[in-house]
């Protein structure tokens, strides 16, 4: 059965617009912070491990897609809840669901590239990360789906 | 013919990561930033007339996706180049591409949501703004694309 | 006794400049959530509370002054360590403590302003957050302390 | 003469919180960039160049602090004025004036010392870059003023 990786974060001042709802580039930082939690807490691949800050390797952002369908509000709790829709030999593209209260704020695909820092080529994961990614591949995954690399 | 709005940045140390390339988060900052000085210098609608910090319209987030070509590095300029793919009648949506050195950095897809602040509900463009806008549409847009409201 | 009220967080990749450490306006951020949740949680006075995006009262910023002592990395697990040194009819002045590992980070004074919002007048704080700040108060406070309001 | 660097910048959406004026960490993102610009404009010494990316020298913050006096707004321009205060063999104090429509929003004075990346040493500035700065010595300072290193 896929697991989740949920994280759970809540709305603070500094990601609210003056329209007193979360600016969304805001959001993007959370994703961010979600992908990072997942590779280093339940991966034990993350960011540190593998080299991304010393020249190692990283994992850049191919593409990202968000449809947002409800405003988020100061105060609020979040939940960001990541599968993995596909993973490739050098990328894993992840759907993250965000939530609260009982509703969908938004749903986000996101493609990352396993890479050498610096801009570098790409490479493949490591067979432990690999296999501990699996564990969170939805069954469910389209197909058609494609991504770089 | 299409008109182009650009938006010309220079990549700060803030905008960056320790892997020294700009972090994404931050290019959504600077699509929000194209976004605003497109509505307010070039089509005189602006996020403050509209009244988007005190309670009458704002322009929300509908969906957003971004394909990444090349990392960008500090003290790079970089032009942001808007277009308006699709007018609709209560939104819009951008073709917003990225580039600097004669690299694209990412193109990305927006649209936004003509809408009362608070979550409110969508409401036509004023004629003079949608007047405005028609100069920036691309007539190369594709017709398939659909996008809500 | 004084009470101390504490936040602890995770440095994250988004909280890290180039050079791999903490990019110190980063922790402008921390230490705004540090005076968010304690107004919140432990004065039962918080931002949405007061209003200060709905248009009531807010507690601006009058002065802050942070003395820096060493970096922090990814991943670190930082405490952000709050009392009052002094409080005011219509002001607070918090020292916050950020440290982690057994190593202070910085220590910061910050001075916020109970006033009406959009740049209003300083207002006496209402009794019951007035109560319940003194817990906080640190007794060592240096009496020759100047704060504006 | 004492000599003063101005960066002007527009404030944006993505600046303000929900009580519709700047939100103070973001002007400390403007003081990095004022200081940024300053080093590379100015002193032909900036980040890239003495390798803050890349192991090499960066100028992190020792202290700062920053007296708040007027709010900002969506849309206004401000300038941020630096001159230098204290030169020190391998430190340097800023005061930087941030104002905009004949008021001033705040006075900060931060002193940056110039060190080996990583948490290391500090290092007597390159006798280039010294030299360029004492242009922008204010021969007003105090003498009184004590800076680390």
């Amino acid at each position: 059965m896929t697991e989740r990786f949920v994280l759970s974060r809540q709305i603070e001042f500094n990601h609210c617009d003056p329209a007193g709802m979360v600016f969304y580039p805001r959001y993007f930082e959370m994703i961010s912070a979600t992908v990072e939690r997942f590779l280093a807490d339940e991966i034990d691949y993350g960011w540190t491990t593998m080299g991304a800050s010393t020249g190692g390797f990283g994992t850049p952002m191919g593409q990202i897609d968000v449809r947002f369908s409800n405003p988020s509000y100061l105060g609020e709790w979040l939940d960001f809840s990541l599968v993995i829709k596909r993973l490739g030999r050098a990328s894993a593209t992840f759907e993250i669901t965000c939530s609260g209260d009982g509703k969908t704020r938004f749903v986000c695909n996101a493609t990352i590239v396993h890479a050498e820092t610096g801009g570098g080529k790409s490479q493949p994961w490591p067979d432990a990360a690999r296999t501990r990614m699996t564990r969170f591949l939805d069954a469910s995954e389209d197909p058609e789906m494609r991504t770089p690399a």
